[in-house]
């Protein structure tokens, strides 16, 4: 017996084949291009294994109520081929198998819930920061969905006295993923953020912005841990950055034990990269 | 058989009384005083009733964990003398009967959910504002608690140019409560909150502040729709106000129906200031 997981990502699908215990045994990546481009080849990967089940963290906006219409679709997008397609369908079709749809970050809170840094513990959130800026949050044990998911990347934030350049995000003028996000590191710096010395002055400002949205997350969540991943978290030096700002910022108003000690409270993630896909496989 | 319920609040308490169906039948008003002043009196008046079960939905913060030592106590506080009493010993010691504690705002989300605003939704959220800002949210038909409890009013939002008088929360230099509580309306105007008219340009900047936070909201819960209630919104036309700076911050991001129909999606109270008590009549 085997199970099937797919993370959904803007640059790579990555597809892993699980044995009856949910143990991964195989998996591939192919380039997302256009879905006539990598659907039919993922389609004939699961096919070789007779998957019982596949869980799929998409990248998002994705339309993730199973009582909808439109379920396991991604809704507008920059990525003009994919809106609108619904990986539920495609899977389900040419699989005949139970297909769960729910978004990257859901599924990577989740695999951190179960395996990682978030085990054991009844809340928590998983937050990216990379090319986009989202996470997923457990409460009580559950992942919070909603209407459709959160977008924590998109919530509203005091910009810091002097920082006037234009946000990245064109829907906002100060919202975390317009302020923080990679290409707004890139924005600032003219740089690409791999480039980026770690003696720029451009990460105080950069931990001061996601310091700000923990402070907000820990407000509206009261989540007990926050486990922070993507491309601009490699940069390890963040953390105790992050972790300051967010001391001062949350200016001792939550009093609590965890929040205190932020070496235990904002951490990198516990499945090094593999907390997405772990999570798909077991969002069934 | 009857059951009690308390909404314990900042100046008065109010005690109720409800049949076995959680119909009100009865309910009185204690100021809230100290402990010493006011603990007997709601003891003596739930004795009358011999009460089988007892709701307390409290201002906070509050220890609202039922696996902490300290359940049901209020935690730090400026009102000093409440400052680690424990409502749940002091009622189970009196009464012997089962005591659920939980905040004001999360029993009125739940007043609400049950037979409110937000019946037959599947998430919905309770924002007060008042004296203080708050809110209680449900999420897949339950409310959201955490390692305490969520403190949503104090978020960090951007102020609007030019706006830099010093907002009244002793801990964050910008969050909504800061900016957008009933003293901060005192403070900005020199008036008392009922006494500020309705044509001054305060109002603006209030509907601006709240509608930042609604913004906020949205991407964090995902919620169907947020009711507003609490001595600042008795002021009816702020409520298109707030929806139209709602619709001009979300800016378009979240492409739901809900959000799109404001005057569904931002809504007074359904219970008309009965919420809090008949939400706390329901906690058990």
């Amino acid at each position: 017996m085997y199970y099937g997981a797919l993370e959904a990502g803007g640059t790579k699908m990555v597809c892993a084949i699980g044995d009856a215990d949910k143990n991964i045994i195989d998996r591939i990546s192919i380039p997302t291009g256009t879905p006539d481009q990598s659907v039919p080849a993922m389609i004939d990967y699961f096919k070789k294994y007779d998957i019982s089940a596949l869980g799929i963290g998409t990248f998002g906006p994705a339309d993730i109520n199973p009582n909808s219409p439109t379920y396991g679709s991604i809704m507008r997008s920059p990525k003009k081929a994919w809106e609108g397609f619904s990986l539920y369908k495609a899977f389900t079709d040419a699989l005949g198998c139970l297909v769960v749809v729910d978004t990257d970050v859901n599924a990577a809170a989740w695999g951190e819930y179960l395996y990682g840094a978030l085990k054991g513990l009844n809340s928590g959130m998983y937050l990216t920061v990379g090319t986009g800026i989202g996470g997923g949050i457990i409460s009580d044990g559950r992942l919070i969905h909603g209407m459709e998911h959160p977008e924590t990347g998109h919530i509203l934030i005091p910009r810091r006295t002097g920082d006037d350049i234009p946000c990245t995000c064109r829907f906002h003028q100060s919202c975390v993923e317009g302020l923080a996000s990679g290409p707004m590191l890139e924005r600032r710096t003219g740089m690409k953020g791999k480039d980026i010395p770690a003696d720029s002055p451009v990460w105080d400002l950069e931990a001061f912005y996601i310091a700000e949205a923990l402070v907000n997350y820990t407000m509206c969540y009261s989540v007990e841990r926050i486990v922070l991943g993507g491309g601009v978290m490699d940069n390890k030096f963040l953390f105790p950055m992050i972790r300051n700002y967010y001391t001062e910022l949350l200016s001792g108003y939550i009093d609590m034990p965890q929040v205190k000690d932020t070496d235990t409270y904002i951490v990198p993630a516990g499945l090094e990269g593999n907390q997405g896909i772990i999570g798909a496989m077991n969002l069934f």
